[in-house]
């Protein structure tokens, strides 16, 4: 996988990711909130839509994570499900990505649980998906032994995004539904699934001469260009999020001005939610 | 204590307690949730039975522990509880393990303390046991100085499913009775259990040759292989969680359909669980 | 940048934001408890006006973020928004300062969003503060290679308030409107400000002679020193706290006696707000 | 104060303010829970008397804390207000020590302000003492280069005490009058008394050959001592407890049999706090 196309595929994948949480948690938000202002007419009708597309996204893990396992194994040069021969271990790289993908198919697993059974803990989505992403920042961490600096720095700044992501999936485990984290969770997704092109870039160019790897000017460089990859990312979110938003607008053509976004400005008129009534009474 | 059946020791011990809760925690949601919505017809004698059995768990670790003590000691090559002598210290690695001990055990004494009286504040449980295993971690810390690189390497993963254990219990200190966590709880309860007997095979190998300790693929491979035994370890707490919902089910007889984990899918008729309602309104 | 100015001037922002701050948010408490109290006669009054002195916040925010990316960029010894020539990058260090101010800049943009839309997450003002000053800490972070003792000590000192301000300001993403959490806030922005002079004073002095930057005595007075910047800090929030409150009372000609700060001493009478009665009630 | 005495010295102001705790928060829990059960006969009377005791409190640091401040400046061989002479720096260390003690007179009028003004906001007691704390770690951390292997080891150590020490005490800032977290705190400041003890025992042996301060054994006994110094303080904190709890049956001589402690046991019928109500249902 030490080539353009190896570090090209997962951030491809992150990316789709990304782009398609900025577009279902918005979705799913404005849904709840339209609902609650104008009644539970088709209430019942999107939480099964809602549902349905978790359970087709964990199956789309879960069938990504397979392939990904399979490819690693059964590349012309992978180790073919072989570990261990007389001269050592076999193909430890492949092994390691298969393990990462495992854990990512673990997670469909518990996404396609949490959807069809109404038995299992409420979170378990958010804690394996969290335990993937510090699985593969883990694995990532004792990667890079022996390389030079700069392949070094660019490995570590993908670290930042991906335990980053895995602390905030982790907190979405008890805050749950919090418009805010799904939406930084996307973007650190994107922000992941656009440095793995970069990697691929920098340490494989395409064309032109090679990246010097050992002068400190590209490690600036390199750092600053992962804040701006980072800006990117949160206009990438930030156009879907409005995108998502004026479309929902048109299409029903019925007014939003009255709704509202998070508990901060939840209608007052809704006596069951005595919660947000203390909330806004905080506020004001 | 530097062979094998020093490092099986402790494993099969942390193995046992974890597959312990991930059979008692499972259980014990699923009887409050059909009480919940069966009415409190048993209540009362299924408190009583689940405070026996903490009472127990706690009796056990005291008695562990005090057993672990004691041999540490009075080992043949053991200390004697003799700490200091003409020459040094005396057998400073056993009077370590004694000292983790002392703390598994204080936190069984807190076990007890809390189920048999009502004024002992809340958490204490959580806490202590939390404690003990930041104990056992800060000991094992400085415990592998100057060893080969793949010894050091080998101990500090088992520090993470330590600290990790740790760091989960310390939570369950704010957000008690979260099944969730007391899964995950015992999921790393199960890692360390059997991460200790991995520590003992590569270590002291019962049979072949020995591991080259000094080796960088070794390393690699033992890194992915701390992986693939957190994978084993929520294969093992699902089995169990399944396991006691379907024999629950099966010895009951009563339909369980209704049934349900958490707060998020709390019966919408408990009119005095207000709170569960908003939680409702919120998600749907 | 490397001169007194260059410091001098982020120091002179910070500082203003902080003592800005420290005067905002005490006034804001001030107005809402005295609302609660006497009734909701001004509250519209009010909410406008805050809103609207937030809009000008964030408007100032975005201004002086665009000016300094200019600025750093058509300075004379400037990039002039040229990144990559046939010898290399160029100056670098001024398109890092530019990407600092840029995540300020959309810090700034979001607060405007915050305000003049209320589809947008709550707390997407605090986030993007948080991320700005991570941004920022990050950036300096490897800002300092193969520089003199001090000088990387010097700037590890101003880490500590970057990254302390940027943990505390995400808190409040979940933890809103804390009178606490704002001014403790307040107090960072203000040691941050002031310890950009100190790095100026140290590292280019504008009398006397320079500093010994490898002496081990000076570092420790450098460290001690910037326990007595936050001292100052902290008397700095604590007068304006006293004078927005005294000059409150003064203009008002109302008795506060009664008044009061979070939500320990809620009045009972409010019979709305069953939380705060809850939380008496677990307090006495 | 590089001797016994003055490790001594601050080893008995915390064991004192750890051992005052340790009896002053179960004192104010179980009167809290008296009052509660019984009615609020005399909830008036204790309010202003645990108001008077924190003020009494609070004063009592100020005072140490000047005397501290002075005793470091003025003492024979201190840098009697002086901080800069022609050579260079004077007595650091001593101004170092009275840097630590001003913030602890911070906290102490802090914890006074709070006490006598209503207007302060809530919690800053805690989160000045957290920073005292924090301050206290801070400047210890870089007071301890160029020393032998155990004096640096037995200093770090006691900063997981303070550091310990200054994380809790942030929490109660948002988990305020949790017991549990008092106690913690209680037990953190008597293991640091206790250890500054051992810190002059070891480093300026009172009698006997002085220790070995470069020899891998102490080091490893040192490490595991700090463990047992925190089992005695959590003995300690667990006497002072039974002995409040024991004392308070006796002196009243009202059946407490039924007096709880915590949320988790509050009375059902208390209709008010439907919190609590919602949290035993969870319970049980």
């Amino acid at each position: 996988m030490a080539n353009f196309k190896g570090h090209a595929l997962p951030g491809t994948f992150f990316l789709l990711f990304g782009l398609w949480w900025s577009i279902k948690h918005p979705f799913r938000q404005i849904r709840r909130k339209r609902e609650r202002q104008h009644g539970d007419r088709d209430r019942q009708k999107h939480t099964v839509l809602f549902n349905r597309i978790d359970l087709i996204e964990g199956a789309l893990k879960i069938f990504f994570a397979f392939v990904g396992i399979m490819a690693e194994q059964f590349v012309p040069d992978g180790p073919h499900a072989h570990l261990y021969q007389q001269d050592g271990w076999v193909k430890l790289m492949n092994w390691q990505h298969s393990t990462m993908y495992l854990f990512f198919g673990i997670s469909g697993i518990a996404d396609v649980l949490s959807m069809t059974s109404r038995h299992v803990p409420v979170g378990l989505d958010r804690l394996s998906l969290s335990m993937a992403l510090f699985v593969e920042g883990f694995l990532f961490y004792f990667h890079v032994h022996n390389r030079p600096a700069l392949d070094q720095h660019i490995h570590s700044l993908l670290l930042i995004a991906v335990f980053g992501g895995s602390a905030s999936t982790m907190l979405e485990v008890f805050k749950r539904d919090n418009t805010l984290l799904e939406l930084f969770r996307s973007s650190l997704a994107i922000l992941q699934g656009t440095w793995f092109y970069q990697i691929g870039f920098v340490l494989y160019p395409l064309s032109g001469s090679p990246w010097n790897l050992d002068k400190h000017d590209n490690i600036m460089f390199i750092t600053m260009c992962f804040c701006w990859h980072y800006a990117v990312s949160i206009l990438i979110v930030g156009i879907c999020y409005c995108g998502v938003f004026w479309s929902s607008k048109w299409c029903d053509g019925r007014p939003i001005g009255d709704m509202e976004m998070g508990l901060r400005k939840c209608p007052a008129s809704d006596s069951s939610s005595q919660k947000a009534l203390l909330q806004e009474s905080d506020e004001e």
